[in-house]
């Protein structure tokens, strides 16, 4: 008998795409075989190179996606997409969104696009998305990008599953880069003032290299010692300056592995990973307990006063089979 | 030396506001003497009758709770109010908000009223109300009244934490009961339709049974199994109807003491705190590990690929001291 989930993962490194989509489907959905999923994974990850790509609603995200796509399919590298939408709850729009999307890339064995929406739980993103990530990673895809509009936390979120990131912005949109939050000068390792060739152009690009400036000011040092953060232009519907980025991304990865930033990025990041996993275990050990009449003697004497529901939930926690 | 903690419990029950109103605080800021005054609160815990009051903006909450409270006092019981707003993230408001509620009752001693803001983290309500519920109980309070607004989940979590939960409405808000969510038809004991003064109280009444008549249907049994849900009007502006809300107050308290649900409910609200006091425990154990060599060398080889991250938060969890 073929093991399922070994089958699967197999056919996905085979290039089958509709294996890919049914692995990330079992991250999305949380099913029960993610733990053996994700264990026969692990062996194939870690070689992808992972970029993350965010900036306001219409800064054109989804046309520089595909224009990278692009440049990287030109050097023969193959890439997968994973277009993250924090504000859908439903994977409806989502679903629509890579048709879209597909067009350009639809008949290309080389790139696998895929939605994924949040569904609106909390940590979904900062949960689902690395696990993601490590399924393109283990499918032998070269280039992963994560793109995701910038609202809220996403942005910090997609930062933090990226080896680097771009963040995109337009001319004239409000006050230009004052209207971005400062805090997109924290997480951009490449900044992309993208249809460039539109009015405000220069001025939007000359205040984000004052804006990065100002923020470096106070800790240089030596210049290997941190990146300093590019800024490019670019008119992706054109494909103007798209070789530019591609090329600043290796130059960033470069430096990444150089200085072992890569490596403590990584790290990091599994660090985060192993962390929600252990408390969604636990999480789920209390959950069971529920209607146990360990918990129900427990709760019967902090309704009598006879202790306190600190006592109680350190009882609680100490019969935790582990 | 004087135990600060056991001296700020036993002035608390000597009917001291400041006392009652630093222990209050001690939850709303989650500070770290809160075990100690938890368990120190315990053993005077579980005598006051606990009354939860829901309904939309504008439904007159803060006025009908006035009135309840000079209901209360004329039959010689001292009351606790805890006004929880769930959409302010800010105690300023609240803070505001007590003095213009505390007019009437300002020089009460019997009556002591106290605004909390759900500071926006989540689950901050359903933390902190059960505590601050068990400070005006264990301070002597006979009565706990519990106000807020109902805006999405935070009508459910009052309802969780009260004996009995009233559901106020007003005639003519947009479509009236309709326009009022299917789920205070679930967690409404008594049903009040204030201002019962204006056009459309006889249709807003009229609907509200019907509504209640149609949901108790399918399950009826003898009398005294089920509660059948009462639909009061009031004026609570004049005082009128308060008499008859408190009255039947007092017989949802019997009938919940009578058919043994009253010692159910508690169990259940004692049940829900000691697995979210278990969960913040074990959440703080987990965070402790950042920066641990234990968790670095498990991500470490989550990079590499040569472990799987849930084997790796399996041996996180079991490495845990409970």
């Amino acid at each position: 008998m073929v093991d399922p989930v070994s089958d699967l993962v197999s056919r996905a490194r085979d290039g089958q795409a509709r294996a890919v989509a049914r692995l990330i489907s079992y991250v999305e959905d949380t099913s029960p075989l993610l733990r053996e999923v994700t264990a026969a994974l692990a062996p194939y990850a870690g070689r992808a190179q992972v970029i993350g790509i965010t900036g306001a609603p219409g800064v054109g995200k989804s046309t520089s996606t595909s224009a990278l796509v692009s440049e990287y399919r030109s050097r023969d590298l193959r890439v997968g997409v994973l277009a993250v939408d924090p504000s859908s709850p439903f994977s409806g729009g989502a679903l629509l969104g890579d048709r879209v999307r597909m067009q350009e890339h639809a008949t290309d064995p080389g790139v696998f696009i895929r939605s994924m929406a949040s569904r609106g739980h909390l940590g979904g993103l900062a949960w689902a998305t690395p696990q993601a990530v490590r399924v393109l990673d283990a499918a032998g895809f070269d280039v992963v990008i994560v793109e995701t509009v910038g609202v809220g936390q996403s942005e910090v979120e997609v930062a933090g599953a990226a080896d680097t990131t771009l963040v995109l912005l337009a001319p004239g949109m409000g006050d230009g880069v004052q209207s971005a939050k400062a805090g997109i000068l924290e997480i951009g390792d490449i900044f992309v003032v993208n249809k460039a060739d539109r009015d405000g152009a220069e001025a939007t690009l000359r205040e984000l290299r004052h804006m990065i400036a100002l923020g470096a000011g106070p800790r240089s040092g030596r210049s290997d010692d941190r990146w300093s953060p590019q800024v490019l232009r670019t008119v992706a519907a054109r494909g103007e300056g798209i070789t530019d980025v591609v090329d600043a991304i290796a130059d960033h990865h470069d430096w990444l592995a150089r200085t072992g930033m890569l490596a403590e990025r990584r790290r990091g990041r599994a660090a985060s990973e192993i962390e929600a996993i252990a408390f969604a275990t636990l999480r789920a050990r209390i959950g069971d307990l529920r209607g146990d009449v360990r918990l129900d003697a427990l709760a019967s004497r902090v309704v009598t006063g006879d202790l306190d529901p600190y006592s109680a939930a350190d009882t609680l926690v100490s019969g935790l089979s582990l």
